[in-house]
């Protein structure tokens, strides 16, 4: 194996270049292959759309986002992505596998770490942290996720009922729900029933030209989408 | 009020320079005054140590920390701070406050925001996000967070009994724990009884020359504390 091959996982942060990180930057630019999902996936082409302005063409490398749900082509097709990096680096490349938000929460990078187990030796590979939607959907709205000792909970909506995140929901001073796509309305009345007194924040496309904010659960208009978007309900009188 | 005031709450990440963001650099570079509190608050000196390379002495701003845990004390003393920001805005100044990891995941900054509400207009206050503590705790060991529909749960320790926070535990499919303080040992027995399979990686002062990682909870010498320490336990077999 040639000595100079690596791969780093890097969490590009939510939406806007300039939550990227100076290590995430440097490692970029020093990067000989930049591995980013074909752009027919609507949330990773965000990824790189991200770091765009440090990516030339010649370094790009896109891979095929596996089009599938169920577990078995899923591992399959991450094992085919995950063959292909480690090939690069064998081949002594330095491979950056870019991911949106954070690089080991609720991302892609995490598949490829599972399946690359026994195909190049762990010290060959590098994770860096990034800025996950939530904190930038919270920040760009001053509102305070946790304070003191509330407990906090993050939910990417099941795919079934809602019921079933109930109990966790209970237990908890905050909640973020991620991954909403088409069941906003669903959501808000599971957050109406739960939370009757609340303080809240909506946001879609955090970061990016696209970006759409909301304070006032009851005020969200009729066509606004779940996708890209992050909601986090703190339940009211919380202020420790 | 003069024009060019403004507040920005940073968060600069758990330890590591490079993990401050472009924008978080940008913004303290062009700031007039520059917050941090008195050295002897353990945490919160941490904050400025991560940017010192970027910070002059004649900018900077130094603030007491509370000392108290009792919530009427403490909240006069965040007031105490809120005004002198308040101030500073009003005369024209750039200030900069610092908090540890994220700017609103249990950051002090939480407690300014809170504070200031009608003393400075909302659009003179902007919130930069940063990378938290747990999510620095887990790149820096390649271990995944959560996946696909995963729940996670962020607890920092209790004042009273850890069986306060079961309930959210069984609840949950990863577990951060935060501020654990002088309770390590307490924490393991909690998690040797909760977590019978699992896998975990524990964390201190993640990205600072006095760094400490491991991956095996039944490995951990004695002596080892749990300031600026983070745990993430994670159920077995959850790898979807």
């Amino acid at each position: 194996m040639n000595k100079s091959g690596h791969l780093w996982g890097i969490g590009v942060g939510p939406g806007e270049p300039g939550l990227l990180t100076l290590k995430a930057l440097e490692i970029l630019k020093d990067a000989t292959v930049i591995m980013a999902p074909r752009a027919s996936s609507r949330d990773e082409s965000a990824a790189l759309q991200i770091v765009k302005e440090w990516v030339d063409e010649a370094r790009l490398r896109i891979y095929g986002f596996p089009m599938t749900r169920e577990p078995d082509s899923l591992a399959g097709c991450w094992r085919e992505v995950a063959d292909e990096v480690a090939a690069l680096v064998e081949k002594g490349e330095k491979v950056v596998f870019l991911t949106l938000g954070d690089a080991l929460t609720y991302s892609t990078f995490n598949y490829i770490l599972q399946q690359l187990e026994n195909k190049i030796p762990p010290e060959r590979v590098t994770t860096i942290p990034g800025v996950t939607s939530f904190a930038a959907a919270a920040a760009a709205q001053n509102f305070p996720i946790v304070c003191g000792e509330e407990l906090m909970a993050v939910i990417p909506l099941p795919d079934g009922p809602l019921a079933r995140v109930r109990g966790l929901v209970r237990e908890s001073d905050t909640v973020v729900f991620m991954k909403i796509g088409d069941r906003l309305e669903e959501l808000l009345e599971f957050v109406n029933e739960e939370f009757p007194d609340r303080e809240a924040v909506f946001a879609s496309r955090v970061g990016t030209p696209g970006q759409y904010l909301c304070r006032d659960l009851t005020q969200l208009p009729e066509g606004v989408k779940g996708y890209l978007s992050v909601m986090i309900v703190r339940k009211a009188g919380k202020k420790s």
